[in-house]
């Protein structure tokens, strides 16, 4: 039997809150933000090869989840905003330490063999 | 310009690695070897709704860059078991960090509307 609050469990919330987070484009995008608010066009060009539904969807689902906000302003062409909450700044301290790890230990990975999406 | 190693860099190794381990499969199953060498079986059950398919892309990707080691012990029939390496032993440092906090903060977030997977 799992712990009420266990990642393991299929039926967790945990489990869906860890599919949000162990994300390779919602962890870039979080942390992206801990630099300020940003456009979605600056978010874009800051991910790497994001493609721009991908973009959206992640975003969104952030929104959806309350890791960050999105403001409208009433401008002429409208700007919209992309803000961090302040459990979105919290989740960015285990995500930082994780994207620190990758870029410190690179060099100890293999080159491996051709990766494959596994993420389905 | 991007740092040489920068997970934001598209052309970055280590956008590779940033891949692999914020994945929500290969997050729980370096977790579950922390226990130490596990069967397949047993972490397909451990692992609960991952699909065999999808669990055997993950160890595979796993072993392809160092993180995990597959053994096959000549019984009849074949045991096979997976252990972690140093270095997925060392990965589970933020990974833990990352399942703790969400089990931690679960709380935190609201329901939210219904989740779409963005993780293509």
């Amino acid at each position: 039997m799992p712990a009420p609050d266990d990642v393991y469990a299929a039926c967790c919330p945990c489990r869906d809150m860890l599919d949000l987070l162990a994300n390779k484009w919602s962890a870039l995008a979080l942390g992206a933000l801990e630099d300020g608010p940003q456009r979605f066009g600056a978010l874009r060009t800051r991910l790497q090869g994001v493609s721009p539904k991908v973009l959206t969807a992640t975003l969104r689902r952030l929104e959806d989840h309350g890791l960050i906000t999105r403001h409208i302003y009433p401008e002429i062409p409208p700007r919209v905003e992309y803000t961090l909450t302040a459990l979105g700044h919290d989740a960015n301290g285990p995500l930082s330490a994780l994207r620190t790890w990758v870029e410190s230990n690179i060099g100890r990975f293999p080159s491996g063999r051709e990766t494959s999406d596994v993420s389905a």
